[in-house]
C-alpha cells in the first residue's frame, strides 16, 4: 500500500508553494536492501521530502559502554520512496535541503574485519585480528560539534559537525537487490560528504518511480572512512525530488553552484577513479562542448578526485570540477 | 668534485644570520636518475639553497607549435645536494622557502602511452591510443595565473599557480638507482601539491650526505594528474635543508604548522593509501601518544587523503591530519 | 509451484537404485538472477538430475553471420531447483555426473566493453573501441574438438573440448539477488573449467532449499578468459545433489579424488587470490590437522592457482592443493 | 677486469664443438642488484656458461635451527657476464640446458612483512604479526624429491623437485640499478618455474653486453609463492647465451619447443596480466600472422595465465600459448 501524505505550505525562500511530504521511519519500517520493493510514500516530481533516518545500527548503541551485539541490522534504509514521473532511462534528482543531526551521542565503532588496514572480508589476512571497539561521540548541537574521546588516554577533541547521508540511493538494475552495506551504480552506501546539504544527487532510474532510499547518517567523516565508519548518527532531513525526463546516466553525479561531480564506486580504487574521470570528460563534453582531449587536459590542471570510502563492498571515488574553469552550459 | 658557494645574508623575518648557497642547474649539469652520484654541492644543515630548475621536458618546448619531440629527457633534475651531517637513519628535512614560476609560458601535454584513462605503458589496453597534443599556458605573473586554452575550441580560462616541484628525493636505499619519472620510498616524482612554500618534506637518508636532486616544477595541477601533466615549468625556488639525527622514517612525510601528512608511493592505489594510513598511525601513536587504535579511529573521523597522482610508474596518496585534532606532541 | 517428476532407475556404475530426476530448461522458463525465486523443481539430497542449459546467448546466434544483436539475455539459467533439507548453514554439494555439448556450432564473441585488456565497464578508458565479433566453432562430436577460424586469415586449428557451466550457484545471502553475469560468495557466473565431470562444487546454503541455478555452458575457455567469452554452448548435464548438515562455508569450494580448492571471486585481482589462499590455509588446518603456519608454507610448496575469468564484475581465481600432500583428513 | 676462461668441448647431444665456460660464485663475489656492473666474464653469443648459484640467504641456513638474523643478503646473484654482441635494441636469449640442487637441505622461510597473506611492506596492515619460521627440506638426489616436515605436528610429505631459477635478468634500462628482490621489464626476480631445463628466456639488451645474472635457486614452489619462499637452494647451472640482433623486447619471454610465453611483471596483478596478454597478442601477430582480434579470441579460448609470484615488490604472470594452436611461424 501506497501512503501519502501531502502538506501545503510556503517554503521559506521558495516565494510559492510546494508540497512538503512527511514521513517517518522507525525499526519497524526500515529495508535492509537496495531493491525494488512496496514503496513507503508517493512523490510527484517536484515534490518536498520531511523524514528521519536510523543511524546504521539501527539505533541500537545509546551510550557509552553498549557494543556491536546490540545493533539492530545494519544501515537500515528508510524507503523507498516512489516519485510518480520516473521511467527508467530518466535521471531523478534529489536536492538535499536540510540535514539535523538527531540525538546527544554519535557512535564510532571498529568491528573486527570491517577496515582499510586491516584484515577484513574482502581482503582476508592471517596473523592477528583488532578487537572490537565503540566511541561514543557527545554531540553539543548548539556549537555544532562532536566529541572524540580516545580510549586509550584522556585526549579529548571536538570535531565540526558537517552531517550527510551514507546511503542514499535507488532500485538497481536488472532485477538486482544489493545489500545496504554496498555502493554502486544506483548509489546505495556511498558514503559520499558530497551528500549534504547544498548538492543535488542524481540517479539513474532504473524501475518505474526510481524508488529512493535514505540512511546511514553521518556527522562527520575523515577521507576513506578508515577504520570503517564514521560518526554515525541519525539524521531529521529535507529532500526535494524531481525527474529529468529523457536524461541517462550510468553513474551516481552530484552537482551545487560551484561544481560538477562524477561517482566512481567500484574496486579496486583504480577503477572507481577510472569511472568517476571517464564519466566526468563525457559530462563535459556533451553538456560544455570541449573535446574529450581538452576536456581530459583541463583536468588534469584543475580535476579533484575526492576519496570517499576504502571500507565498503566497492570502493568510492568522486571526481569534480568547479564550473569557474568550464565554458558557459549547452542549451539542451 | 664538490664545489661549495656560501653567501652569508640576513634572511628577511629569520632575524639571524644564515649561510645562503646558490647553485644554477642547466641543461649540461642536470641528472635523470635519483641515484648515489657525485654532488653538485656541499651544504651544511641549515644551510639555504638559491637554485633553479628545468622544466620536465628540458625546457625544450618553448612555444606553441612546439611538439615532444623537441622535450630534452624526462624529469632533468638539479642535484645531487650533499647534507654534511646525513648519515643512512637520519632524516633530512628540506622546508620550502619560496617557489618561482619562471618563464612566460607553462606547457601541459598528452604523451601517447601514458595517462590515467587511456592505454599506458603499465596498463596496457587494445584498441585506438589518443594522439600526441601540447598545450601552452601563457603565464600572467602579477596576476598569479596561468591560462588554459582550449585546442578544439576557442574557449580559454585563467588557472591560479600554486607552484610546487613534482620531483623532490633522495638516493635510494641499498644502492638502487632509478628513473626521475619514478616515485617510491625516497621520495623522487611524487607530483605531490604538497612540496610547496610553507611545508617541510622528510626523507629517510639512505646514503651518506643524503643526495636531495629537485626538478620537475609544476605551476598547477589537478588531482591524480589525469591526463599525465601538469602546468610544467621551470622554476626558482629556495629550499632549507636540515638533518635530524636519529630519526628513522621509512616514507616521506610533509609537515606544516598546520598539520602531518605521510606519503604512500606504490602501486595498486591501495596499496599507496595503506602505506600512508599506516605510517599516518605509527606516527600520531610514536609522537602524539594516541594508541594505534584511537589513532585509525581519529583518522576514520577527521583524517584527510589526497591522491596526488594516477599515473607515474607509482601512484602517490598523502594521507593527513590536522594538528588541532591531535594532543600535544610528546617531549622527545 | 513446485513440480517433481522421479524416475527411478538404475544407475550404471553405482550399483544400486537412486532418483533420477528430468528437467528441461527453455527461453520460457530460463532465469536471470541468482536470487531468491519460485522454484522450478524439488529434489531431494542425494537425487541426480538431468537437465539441460542454454547457452549465454539464449540460443540465439545459431549459424555463422549471426550478431550479439540476436543474444536472448545473457546468461540464462536453469533453475531454481529447491534441496529439501538444505537450510541456512548447510553445505549444498553439486557432483557433476556428466556434460554433453549439444548442439554443431560454438560460439565465441568479443562485445565491445567486454574483455581483459580493452576498455571495458568497469575499467573504461578514452580512446577507440575494437569493434563487435562473432566467431563459429564447428563442433566434431566424435573427435571432442571445436574448431577455431581465424576471421582476418584463412586458418583453422582444432581445439580439445572441455565442457563445464559456467554459471553454476545459489540464491545469496541478506536477501540480495544478482546478475547471472556475475560471481560472488554464492558461486554464479564463476566461469570455473573445475565446474565440470568429476570435480564435487560446494555452495554455502543461503536460504531454505538452497535454490540451485546451472548455465552458461563452455566448450573450452582459456585462462582469464581473455576476450570475455569461451567457445558458448548449450549443454546436456547430469549432476548430483547433496546436503551437508552443519557445514557452514564462506566461499565456494570444489573437491575431486585428487585435489581440495577453493573459490575466491571479487576485485582486484590480489583480493581474489587472498580469499582463495586463506580459505585454503583455513580448509587445510580445520580437515587435515596443519597448523595455519604449516599450511601456509606448504602451499607456498605446492600450492596451485588457476585465474579461472578476469572480465566479470568480480574476477574469479581458484587455489588448490593435490590431497596427496595433504595428512590424512580428520574425522569430523 | 673481464677474466674469460674457455673449454672446448663436445656437448653430450649436440654433435658439434661450442665453447663451454665455467665460473664459480661464491660469497665474496655476488651481486645484490641488476645494473651496470663490471662484469665477471666475458660471453661469446653461441657459449655455454657452467655456473653455480647460492641460494637466496646467501648459504647462510645451513641445518635445522638455524635462523633468518643468519642469513646473508638477499638473493646473492652470479654475474653480471657480459655478451659480447649484444647491443641495446637486441635481445639476450639464455637456453637453460641443465640445474642441479646442489646440496641436502632446502629452506622455506616465513619472513615477518613478507608474503601473500599477511601484512607486508607495501600492503601493510594493523594487528598482530605472524612469527618468523624456518623449515628445512631435506633432499634426496636419486628420487628428486624434498620433503616437507610439518613444524606443529609429526607430518611429512615428500614434494617433487622441479629446480628453476628465482633470479634471471639483465641490467635495466635508463641506467637503473634494482634490486635483486626486483622482476620488472629486465627480467630479475621473476620467480618463474619457467626458468627451468628446457625452457629459453628472451631479455631486452639495454646496455652493451647485456649483463646477465644467475641466482635464487628453487628446488620447487606453489604457484604465487604464497607465504613468500620456494625451496630455496643453491644450484649447479648450464646455460647457453646467444644474441638476437635487432630484434626488440620490452618484456622478458620464454619459449620452448611446445609454447610461447610473455612475462608481465608488475603490480597490481590485474596490470602483470594486461602486460603478458597484450605481449603475447602482439607477438602472436608480429611473428604468427594472426590478427590481433583473432589472436585475443584465441587466447580467450586456448590461453594458459600462471600466476608465478604474489609476494615480491612486482608480481609476476606468465600467459602463454601452445604452439600446436598457432599458424607457422612467418619468415624473418
Amino acid at each position: 500500500m501506497i501512503a501519502r501524505v501531502v502538506v501545503l505550505g510556503l517554503l521559506a525562500g521558495s516565494g510559492w508553494a510546494q508540497n512538503v511530504v512527511h514521513y517517518t521511519a522507525k525499526t519497524a519500517n526500515v529495508k535492509y536492501l537496495f531493491a525494488t520493493a512496496e514503496p513507503v510514500l508517493r512523490l510527484k516530481s517536484g515534490d518536498i521530502l520531511d523524514t528521519n533516518t536510523l543511524d546504521c545500527f539501527g539505533n541500537g548503541l545509546k551510550k557509552p559502554g553498549d557494543t556491536l551485539s546490540m545493533a539492530k541490522g545494519d544501515n537500515p534504509l528508510a524507503g523507498p520512496f516512489y516519485v510518480d514521473e520516473a521511467e527508467p532511462g530518466d535521471t531523478l534528482a534529489v536536492k538535499i535541503l536540510d540535514l539535523q543531526v538527531d540525538g546527544e551521542y554519535g557512535v564510532g565503532a571498529f568491528s573486527p574485519g570491517f577496515g582499510s588496514i586491516n584484515s577484513s572480508h574482502y581482503t582476508p589476512m592471517l596473523g592477528g585480528e583488532l578487537p572490537e571497539r565503540v566511541w561514543f561521540y557527545p554531540i553539543d548541537h548548539a556549537a555544532n560539534t562532536a566529541t572524540f574521546k580516545a580510549m586509550d588516554t584522556d585526549f579529548s577533541v571536538k570535531i565540526p559537525m558537517h552531517p550527510f547521508f551514507g546511503c542514499i540511493g535507488v532500485a538497481p538494475a536488472n532485477g538486482e537487490a544489493r545489500s545496504s552495506i554496498v555502493p554502486a551504480e544506483f548509489g546505495g552506501n556511498m558514503d559520499s560528504p558530497e551528500a549534504s546539504v547544498g548538492n543535488t544527487v542524481y540517479f539513474p532510474v532504473n524501475v518505474k518511480g526510481g524508488l529512493l532510499y535514505l540512511g546511514d547518517g553521518h556527522a562527520a567523516m575523515g577521507d576513506g572512512e578508515a577504520a570503517g565508519s564514521a560518526i554515525e548518527v541519525p539524521l531529521k532531513a529535507r529532500v526535494q525530488v524531481s525527474v529529468i525526463k529523457g536524461r541517462r546516466i550510468d553513474w551516481p553525479q552530484f552537482e551545487n553552484d560551484d561544481a560538477i561531480m562524477t561517482v566512481g564506486a567500484y574496486r579496486p580504487l583504480e577503477d572507481a577513479t577510472r569511472i568517476a574521470l571517464t564519466e566526468l570528460v563525457h559530462w563535459i563534453h556533451k553538456d560544455y562542448g570541449l573535446s574529450e582531449l581538452d576536456a581530459y587536459e583541463l583536468l588534469s590542471k584543475v580535476g579533484k578526485i575526492h576519496l570517499n570510502e576504502m571500507v565498503d563492498p566497492n570502493y568510492v571515488v568522486v571526481a569534480s570540477i568547479e564550473k569557474k574553469y568550464l565554458p558557459a552550459k549547452k542549451k539542451p
